[in-house]
């Protein structure tokens, strides 16, 4: 049995003038409250307050950074006990702890054992020996109410979280919570599934998408009015932003009659190739357009080839790790959208990427001109050490650091969250004691820029 | 208010033995002139050797790299006196001053820091509270003769600098220089202007190019024989080098047949898609072919999406700091060029990129076997500690040094140039210090590196 | 005169805290035997064990690494002796030695340099002055016994070494080993040479590959079951894996008659564009399932633009330096390939890239997912201190160490082989020496990663 600590020092310089700096900063914002303007937990959670299940419901089956990894290795989605709630847990639980060898380097590992340690109180590594152990204990704690979503919320110091719904979500856990528990847990207007006509499900969406509103959404200017009726539904749930999941980031600036042309095919079974894709470039627009009207913070996260693994989509759905980056262009792809709002000031648009070649060569340039663009942070598969270094070491010095919004846990991971913040910001701690130690920065700033990045810059990006 | 200094181990790496050999080895070129192989100084300033105006018009208005990151933040350009020299510039500085955190971590404040600490003597840091002190400390400095351009060339210690004309310049501040200063300043023949044939201007220019040469540039002998006319009047001005910013770096070798049918196709109104890129590419192999007759070294810029944003190009026009990077491809769009002429070990091609992704995959097996081929250093966005970094760890195991051609500042803010040179050498020091504290160059190997990269590399690459 | 000699410390961190884990680590796979599952040394030197003759033609001649720097810096390939074993080979490393300051921070020194110290014993450093030493020295060491193949081969402490032959190959100098000295030299199954249409020899080949197997390869039947009857061949001389090197990773999944179709094109003179291609990726899949059926691991070399330089490949052929590598694409490419046998968790197939893009946007993510991938270390230009860091940094955090399978030499360079090992091993300690400092990794892990790295994980992927 191996012992398990978390190193006040971690993650910071080796070096010791380098590293005596990074904490020196770190501690300046080691408790600041959370913000978390971007994820995927369920508002359920803190609606109904329910305490969790078990280790494994609660650290395997939704984390698909763990499924994928074990899945590359040869273990089978059914012995990990994959769509089928009658699994035997402890067994699935043992046989995760029996491989967590495997997770060595990646942030997976660094992530569960700041819970373990930090949050469980374990002292020992998981092992196959300490399976049990781990199994237990973490039962009993999750059967205490200081184990409840509300109380680790508190606990985590979050100030503000943001889930992420559809846009024919009734938002019922938000209203509930609006009731006993208001100006936590706020929505995001994620409407991809009333946008990705590629989609099979695409023209009954729309259609529940009218009746939900009341407009005729087989009009593009009915459909556009929907967007708007559903925007202030949930601004009114708290919702400060949008977000989008386009395949790409392709953007079009369509006239009204090309945009009723568009839906026409769409809907009446006349598609053309890249329809769907034209769909996609051409409400990208209209919700800019649409975000200068209300005042919302606009995210956009293209790039990512979903459900590559058609056999294992087909078996057990989407989740499951098989989505895959692809090299995406920015610069082409952004210029519509950019001539007809770029140069808003009062704009906001955060732009996230899967291909790092964008940094320095694209994104950082964009945003280091235009009003409206922001950098979203290392996002996904770079929300990491060494990503979210590449990250600042490709972006700062062409678009500083005011043009990047601070840190997204982007996670369902409830649990993980203070671990994913306390990464962030001693990811950023250290690479700004880099510039301080190097003479490219005054100790001074970097102290200003520390709480820039944990809390400040969120803050003002999402208007939270 | 907060100090200024230049911290005299600034750059180097924070470990105390590797800054040691950084420092030893930086000590070797610290004080070895300045060759200026490629910029964007005005010819004027050294003929006319007129006083400079202001901090503001010095400083900032011709500065892309500074207007860019302020706009993004929302300051507009009316409001920094863009296009109106009867703006307020003591104004416009308390803007710029008051707005000068945006730039910490970018090597725009480097350079400013520099400027503003070496040349001008400040002990503060710019700032809101400072901007006064400077604004008039700037120009009663600029007033005295040692801050004249000359004066300033001196005291710099700039063995030689290149400025770049189009080929229609008439050269006449060249022409003034050699008069009563020679052999500082030379020109580059960059003849963008009577190449590229997607500008309005192309016709007229080629128009303006026959009558200054006296050939008839509406055919492709004479075209071509107008070029020759104009680099054998360039480098009779002291030019060494062409200079060539396409858009892309493809090439193509045409038959003087083709040749003249494209050339009668963009002349008769009767252009075709994708004919403006093949003129672009069949002339970077016909000034290839030119450079191996006079033996004039080739530069090539490459893969900038030029004034990307429309609606502030219409009104401010160019250099405001909308050019945005893309991906390009050097392996497949050079070969036509490499196939004609590539094997000439008396002929020097200098590529330069602003794709990093080029620099491991294509531009270093290049020109790690190419004769012709040369890489130029980090260029504009990565023109910074860690984009010069990126590039030496990215070309050299690849391409060795000795494919590469030391620095160039590439830069119209004359002031600044000092400030360039001395971050060049200092970041060469650091990757040279690095290689030998980890075994992978002896000491002697380093000392003479460094001053290869400094001096000697440019000095033969450029022929000064 | 500059000394010679192999530092202990050698591409470890500079930083002592961090040096002193990596030297620890190293410590303990320093004597491990070799595994060298991938490479290119010949099979007739072990089989003859003949001496090998002198050092240009032992060092310089096989060597498109040294041939390619050389010829870039404007030395003549007939100056060199390329092609001419009659030229003088003193003269020739003269001039090689000469030039020996263009190896600067590449890691031809860094291999050279140890086969000079640790081989050969020199302890001044190759020069002009020294060139003549060495010429003899090498010479004379060469002529005796302990400089033999098989000698080198025990004191390199090699365990198993497989060599690459094409599919027509007789492996009669793997018949040889196996009755003399059986079980260190095996085969691998490398088929481009029937499976590449777009080569001249195409046709010929596969009636030689008809005649050899006995099946009629004009059919898409036959011309399967000819692999499978050379792959059962290869097999029974010791070949546990196939390698692959197509231009691009794209694959498809053919039926029967698709496959039959595609075959009578190529074959009857009525090929369409892309059919080459086609033909390429249809074999792969191919290859792939026969390696479900048969346990052979597959290995994937894509990318190269072989034979860049058109004159020189008329002039001198192939293996002069003259590949460049593009930009490539797996998560689409692959698609074909991993829907047909993607989730078999008893295949191994391993990636390798030329365009380091794809590491962290593609690869990691693809072999973090899919059972049957794994990845191939850092190759070719990128077997370099800075490669092979990159090549961690930038796949760890997604796919961990387990999806990786250790080093290759992959070279012709035999003498060269414990360099290489030794530099990987080192680099893999100076990467687990960073993880353990910033506590990223706890020590025990550390040192069984490292064994892993260096022999354990080699010998699963490849079945040793």
């Amino acid at each position: 049995v191996s012992a398990l600590s978390l190193h006040p020092d971690r993650f910071f310089p080796a070096e010791p003038a380098v590293q005596a700096i990074a904490r020196e900063l770190f501690t300046r914002v080691e408790t600041l409250p959370i913000l978390s303007p971007h994820g995927h937990t369920d508002p359920r959670w803190f609606a109904s307050d329910a305490p969790f299940e078990d280790a494994t419901s609660l650290f395997l089956w939704p984390d698909h950074y763990v499924i994928r990894l074990l899945y590359s290795q040869g273990l089978a989605l059914e012995a990990l006990g994959i769509g089928d709630p009658n699994a035997d847990r402890r067994a699935v639980w043992r046989l995760f702890a029996a491989n967590y060898h495997l997770f060595r380097g990646t942030p997976s590992r660094l992530w569960l054992d700041h819970v373990f340690a930090a949050v469980f109180g374990f002292t020992d590594r998981l092992s196959d020996e300490t399976a049990d152990h781990y199994f237990d204990t973490i039962a009993a704690g999750l059967a205490k109410p200081e184990f409840r979503p509300r109380a680790l919320f508190k606990r985590f110091g979050i100030e503000k979280i943001a889930t992420t719904e559809g846009a024919l979500d009734t938002l019922a856990d938000h209203d509930l919570l609006a009731r006993d528990w208001p100006g936590r847990v706020i929505t995001t207007y994620r409407p991809d599934d009333v946008i990705d006509a590629d989609k099979a499900e695409f023209a009954a969406n729309l259609e529940r998408f009218g009746a939900l509103t009341g407009e005729n959404t087989a009009t593009w200017a009915g459909y556009l009015a929907a967007h708007r009726v559903r925007r202030a539904f949930f601004r009114q749930r708290g919702a400060t932003a949008t977000d989008h999941g386009p395949v790409t980031p392709a953007t079009a600036n369509l006239s009204a009659a090309e945009g009723q042309a568009l839906l026409d095919r769409l809907l009446r079974g006349r598609r053309e190739a890249g329809d769907g894709e034209l769909f996609r470039a051409a409400m990208l627009t209209e919700m800019a357009k649409m975000a200068c009207d209300d005042g919302m913070t606009m995210q956009i996260h293209p790039g990512s080839f979903r459900n590559h693994n058609a056999a294992l989509f087909g078996k057990f759905g989407p989740h499951l790790g098989a989505d895959i980056p692809f090299a995406v262009n920015y610069v082409q792809q952004l210029k519509p959208l950019l001539d007809a709002v770029g140069n808003r000031a009062d704009l906001t648009i955060i732009l996230f990427t899967l291909d790092e070649t964008n940094y320095a060569r694209e994104l950082a340039p964009l945003a280091g001109h235009y009003p409206c663009l922001k950098l979203g942070p290392a996002w996904w598969f770079h929300d990491s050490p060494e990503g979210m270094l590449r990250f600042r070491r490709q972006t700062t010095e062409t678009a500083g650091f005011y043009n990047t919004v601070g840190f997204n846990d982007d996670t369902r991971a409830f649990l993980s969250i203070p671990a994913r913040h306390d990464l962030a910001r001693r990811v950023d701690a250290a690479y700004l004691a880099e510039l301080v130690a190097t003479h490219r920065l005054d100790l001074d700033e970097a102290q200003e820029l520390i709480a820039d990045l944990a809390y400040n810059l969120p803050k003002a990006a999402y208007k939270l």
